[in-house]
């Protein structure tokens, strides 16, 4: 079996823990009928479990509880490689880093778990600043706990995908590198005066 | 039904089109006994489709043909949106553009075709400064036809997520652009020290 290319996967769990806590925004999808649903929605690591929080209205939130099985995307940095950045002869690829978890998933019903968890999940995406504080007393977070379900996913499966021009010579991996932090620093202005 | 909330839902798709362009990256999902698989790859749009090319060993490949039903989703900029933003007293949120996308998928048999495709895909991707041509005399192109599957994906339904805090007031929906813009502008290198 010549796939996936071995030189692309990594097996290092703290790589991909890196990848979690870096870029939490998941992909979330439920299989219903042969056909996906997909929620993207921020998801905190602890100890081998996503916890994650998704609207009552939503469709997928009726799958996510009874130990139902998930997949979850996370996605790292990824760019267009030109071969021209390369010293050597290279046809054009894509470069990219995604985390691909299968796990569990069960409701937790308590409201009580869903506050601290939302004043827990606040903490954890404004670190290190805390330019903001969730209260406890905020009334606008208590009236929000009846349209909000939590759930907690188990992960049973792990698949760290770094696709980073490994195969190539070392000045060309760095390359690759170079172009992957220039791509992602690029003016996205042009773009959002278009669309928004 | 309250949901998808509809000030979040853009159901204009030429904007839908400028997050295919300008971000090519595709997640592939096709569904097999009831589990997602899911491949990572760039597609170029024409005219209500998406063409695509994907290893031949990859599991994938094998249902990518006979008008089978796909999704795919492409990802524009997201951040997380701290409340201490906006001028009025907002909750956390995250802000992200999604496309969602139904279609029916063929394979494109021909490898004159697919050599084609590859050679105007690069063309796309390289835009505007061309510093790569893709020649058709390659070798190393030739060499690879034969381990690389075409195909075409018809696009049946167009899902736009916009979420990008339109429910706001003027002034609060102007500082999470900014922030979106400031988020994607964030150095990667960090991240990257750690991870590869």
């Amino acid at each position: 079996m010549n796939y996936p290319p071995q030189q692309h996967q990594d097996d290092d769990v703290n790589h991909m823990i890196d990848v979690i806590k870096t870029y939490p925004l998941a992909t979330l999808i439920s299989v219903k009928d042969g056909q996906p649903l997909i929620t993207h929605l921020p998801l905190v690591y602890e100890d081998g479990k996503l916890i994650g929080h998704i609207d009552i209205y939503n469709p997928q939130a009726q799958l996510l509880k009874h130990e139902n099985g998930v997949t979850i995307i996370f996605a790292g940095p990824e760019c267009y490689i030109s071969p021209s950045i390369y010293t050597t002869t290279q046809l054009p690829t894509w470069n990219y880093i995604k985390v691909h978890l299968k796990g569990k998933v069960k409701a937790i019903e308590s409201k009580a778990a869903l506050k601290q968890s939302l004043i827990t999940m606040t903490e954890f995406l404004e670190a290190p600043a805390h330019k903001y504080v969730l209260e406890p007393d905020n009334p606008r977070l208590d009236r929000n706990l009846d349209y909000i379900e939590m759930f907690e996913i188990t992960i049973t499966h792990w698949e760290g995908k770094f696709k980073l021009s490994q195969d190539k010579k070392p000045s060309d991996i760095k390359a690759a590198r170079k172009e992957l932090v220039k791509a992602n620093q690029e003016n996205i202005k042009q773009f959002l005066d278009k669309v928004f």
